[in-house]
């Protein structure tokens, strides 16, 4: 996923990721067999397990600064860094049979970096009853307290997740870049400087020539033509 | 705008403010016609747009350090800066047939300062969704989700908007400044800061005399004086 | 309270702990009598005043900081720093007759730190509205503005945060103190630092014997036995 990431980055032709998966779960996330097999190392696995969680965080992260939108299209149960994934993208659309857990309560190990997706998309009491209890949530759930966007029919998440890709895929792509880059890094801003990046933003992306066609086939109501820069 | 907040700022009768519109539409944000027509300047206009969204962002942050509350009433659609707008107020009451959206997106020109106010209301997915998209949202799902605080008939949200004024316009102006300018400053503040700094607020809160005053006004069971002081 | 919750954080036996009230209210808060009373003292009451906010905002940091979950179940009225309380609970339950307001602007005195817990547990219009009113809302809207975690029938609410305690209870307490303690920290930070944060707490919760006991089990398709350690 790291490779297929650093790929599309630098790939012009891809405007939206969706992200899917195959098979009876949507992610479990981590290989537990895989991390205990390591505690016969030297070192009772802790570098292997350090390689692990920042390969996992790295990736977690590569979606954020992605220049493209990436959608989760949730076909069934998304668990641990699985679900990370899923609070990770920027959008997400879930089956009506999806369901959502931190479960890592459960074996012992803390779904300690799936909460730092799971706490900046959802209210603090919910992602504490998720992280605390392992409990599963239903897609229902996951859309009333701000985990995905839509809950579609069963076997519809991919068609539903590919026409709102579409939709964006219809803007221009340096306009969407800009935006999504902005959007990450002015929310971790106080009100203020947030205020003085983004003006500057707008300003630069005012200057852009697909503004200049965007804004110029708005009012002389026809169709825009991007060209990406 | 600007001029009518400062003059607002100032005036010690006026205790609270209803934001609201005539015409068609609450605000459509900035005019493009006007916008567009600077691309001839020697520097492609970007002196002009730098003043144009510094203007907005000063606007849109005047309302957050006004001392009295602000209420959007909005009759109908509001989008790009004009959504801002119903983000930045303090309350929004929002009639059944008002719609939002950030549609920047659509014209090349992401809404980046627009998403400073929306992404301090909202879920990040949701946000993501209108500012990705540009799609309009209906009343309902804005305050569904946080947007606005309550929907009301058509026709009856500038009145509804002027009854939630009045019961804020019962308290005292002075404890209702102190109130306002603490909640902003200590939403950015890290818990333990925001607790030592609130705490300094609330002694010198207690020490002025609308505080005595109401406290010994609930203590007595009968309505209190208030001084603005 | 302050006694209690320093004594339950050096019980190993104590895994969760459940807060409720006895008697008509859940918490009204400060006793505004008392308070009233000092205004006579030599500097007005500063000093005391003082004394008692840095009580009250150590007393729900004592919350945060709280090795153990804190579950409020609420069965009656809680208001001001009383439904700080709540709101500084890491789960809640609440009675379907429970109520909640922040009311101090309605006697002089804006709930200026209850708003600190407040406005991180729920959105800003929603948190102004209750902050500027002072009115009550039903545990309904408590519940859907992410204020309580579940609403339960009246008189069942103490019941039911037992079966979340002992849920949560029956998972390692070493793990559920690495995971509390991380929500809070990692939620303060920005993301790349909280993703190095938590992926150095899941490296060190990985070599603890809990998770490598609740892993064997997970594999192993058995019920772990925690050391907590």
């Amino acid at each position: 996923m790291r490779e297929a990431l650093n790929t599309i980055a630098r790939e012009r032709l891809v405007q939206v990721v969706v992200l899917t998966a195959n098979g009876p779960a949507f992610s479990a996330g981590h290989d537990l067999k895989e991390l205990n097999a390591r505690r016969g190392d030297a070192d009772r696995g802790r570098a292997y397990f350090k390689h692990v969680m920042d390969l996992c965080s790295s990736v977690m992260q590569q979606i954020i600064t992605l220049p493209q939108p990436v959608i989760a299209a949730v076909q069934a149960t998304a668990t641990a860094a699985g679900c990370q994934l899923v609070a990770s993208c920027d959008l997400a659309v879930a089956s009506q049979s999806a369901k959502f857990a931190t479960p890592g309560v459960n074996i012992g190990l803390f779904c300690s970096t799936p909460m730092v997706a799971l706490s900046r998309n959802i209210t603090r009491k919910a992602a504490m009853e998720m992280l605390l209890t392992g409990e599963m949530i239903s897609a229902e759930d996951a859309a009333r307290i701000g985990l995905v966007n839509h809950v579609v029919a069963p076997g519809t998440e991919r068609e539903e997740a590919l026409k709102l890709a579409k939709k964006i895929a219809a803007k221009s792509p340096l306009t969407v870049k800009i935006g999504k880059e902005a959007f990450y890094r002015q929310i971790e801003m106080p009100l203020a400087e947030a205020y003085r990046y983004t003006s500057e933003v707008m300003v630069e992306n005012m200057l852009a020539r697909d503004a200049e066609e965007g804004i110029a086939a708005f009012i002389e109501k026809r169709d825009p033509k991007w060209e990406g820069r």
